[in-house]
């Protein structure tokens, strides 16, 4: 028997080098692609071909027998990968102009983030940061765009002491709350405005697929390359407007910090053995609990800012909390009935976006797969 | 250009038929590896030989540039659906004895589960349900194992109105409580008893790495079969004894599900509109907006049954929610400095797993990759 195993085992082997030599292949290929692109000015990701792609190859699989879940996800991987080599490389440049890019906050994570990508598509860029002088002309002499990369409770008393800026210079933010900054920025300055809020974080290996959401101000027309050159990053721009999006925000960042802190917190004050939690965990769990230790493992400051950079955000914590409240008063009284009426009440409200949900997650039944092994 | 980039294209669909026969060959040559293990009732899963594996494919990747994170990933993709494939076939039978198996609530979702793996190892699977008298001893005159496998509120009552059971018969139980359980068998059944809690849901492919926690009730030598078994089919086993995984279900299960089950049903009552909070979000809290709705998706009773099945689960909840009072109160009264100061309280409290926390969240940040584009 473990002549078979070992014999068997050695085809196994083989055609692992096959696989690798295959990706290897491909990889040059798409990357010759993306070379021909980036020379043109065309964006590197291509969502029909890549439908195209995918449906042909989960049709083959089919004929195989060869699961075709089992195909997309790994060509998924494939396209992935390439895209985070292709931004490793450079890009078309799309403003061809003279003027250079100044990044207020640059050394900050997110201004890193640009300062690379605007590098690389072969602008020049000025940093600034806590040891410069914001107030001095001469920083922004020549810049085609002025980029506001600072910390929220800053970002505000930043742009307030900007000097005079050059007419046709885009004046934009990064920052997380949108209506009081582009207030700030269109009474600043005259010439073209432009809010903005990168949906991801710092450490996000490309833009590709990635939401930046974007918050009109003045004179859409001459900032129309700041947008083209984002997408040509593979960003996906979503406009809305400041305060629309500011609302949302206060659900999707603040309240759902707040709740992980204070489960995280909570978890602490208890004295939870994290180590027995992970062990006794489903998967699901395990991944939620390490949602709430991602957030802890990051800036302390940063998510006080977020939490309490708007009354709404306060205002909608609170009305939680009174929720929490009389939820656990129901809980109290022994009262399952209502308890289920409830939670049947939400089942309707999220069963349109039921199927996505179970999609998406179900991906995650298998991720403690991966890091067991690890 | 458009002829490069077709000529180009046309050897993309090359490889990517290369890769696809790969597959293809892969899945054939590991199906033979697991018949003739399960022939010789060796378990599927071999984490020894997979560690090397992965280790040499991520050094040839090296040699070649090829990233070692993409060929782990995808072989590790591969391993999976060999895994699920094999669940899918038969398996080794650990006792060979005559005597059959009955499962109570072998209609419900696990026991469905549990009913399959049996029947595909080749025992002889009865099942009772609702309809069944449990207390008419002919059922289990011929049982080797009774699995209970029924909802909480009505597990110690069913245990209860068991017959005798053969003297050797093994009295096993699924529940999601042990504490109660536990008791209750041993005070009903002289011979073995095991209480079991399976850490998947039924929908989970395979039992490949899913943990099973065990409770060790009464002769734990005669049970010894029933170990193997599910070692067999892949999962581990996690021996524990019934206070202690009580008490960590009690912030597993009762305290985050009540917290999911607030948020959902909060954003319902604040007239959040899902679509928009899902456009506006960053892959991370797309996807834990997703695990709030996958809740949604499954049973009131069921969770109302976590939540409720016991005193602490209770108290545990209460304790939270004046936590969240407090931290609230600490907010309205903009005291920044004691949220930071709790905050990195926290993060020590965390920073031992911070390593583990970011590696098992940083695949997430690609999750909307894969969804945004089906």
């Amino acid at each position: 028997m473990q002549d078979k195993l070992n014999k068997l085992r050695l085809q196994i082997d083989e055609v692992d080098d096959q696989l690798l030599e295959a990706i290897e292949k491909r990889l040059a290929l798409v990357h010759q692609v993306g070379e021909i692109k980036q020379e043109a000015g065309i964006p590197v990701c291509d969502p029909l071909r890549e439908q195209q792609m995918v449906k042909s190859l989960r049709q083959k699989a089919l004929q195989k027998s060869v699961s075709p879940d089992l195909i997309e996800d790994i060509i998924r991987r494939l396209m992935r990968q390439s895209y985070v080599n292709e931004s490793e490389t450079g890009f078309y440049r799309i403003n061809k102009g003279e003027g250079n890019i100044v990044i207020v906050g640059g050394h900050g994570q997110m201004g890193t983030m640009f300062t690379k990508a605007f590098k690389r598509s072969g602008y020049s860029v000025q940093i600034l940061d806590k040891e410069d002088d914001i107030t001095d002309e001469n920083h922004f002499n020549n810049a085609c765009l002025v980029l506001i990369s600072v910390p929220i409770h800053l970002t505000v008393s930043i742009i307030n002491q900007l000097p005079k800026l050059p007419e046709d210079c885009v004046l934009a933010d990064l920052t997380s709350i949108k209506t009081k900054p582009l207030m700030k920025m269109l009474a600043k300055h005259d010439g073209p405005v432009v809010g903005l809020h990168p949906m991801f974080g710092p450490a996000t290996p490309s833009m590709v697929r990635q939401t930046i959401v974007l918050c009109e101000g003045r004179h859409s027309d001459r900032y129309e390359w700041l947008v083209k050159q984002m997408q040509l990053w593979g960003a996906e721009i979503v406009v809305s407007d400041a305060e629309n999006h500011d609302k949302q925000m206060s659900v999707i960042q603040a309240l759902r910090h707040f709740t992980s802190f204070v489960y995280g917190f909570f978890l602490m004050q208890e004295g939870a053995d994290v180590e027995e939690l992970l062990l006794f965990s489903s998967p699901i769990y395990r991944l939620e609990l390490s949602l709430v230790g991602r957030l802890f493992a990051q800036s302390a400051e940063l998510y006080a800012d977020i939490i309490t950079s708007s009354k709404a955000n306060i205002n909608i914590i609170q009305r939680y909390c009174g929720m929490f409240d009389l939820m656990t008063e129901m809980l109290q009284n022994k009262d399952k009935a209502s308890f289920i009426k409830a939670f049947e009440k939400a089942s309707r409200y999220f069963s349109p976006h039921a199927a996505f949900f179970m999609d998406s997650t179900d991906v995650l039944l298998e991720v403690k797969t991966k890091q067991s092994s690890k």
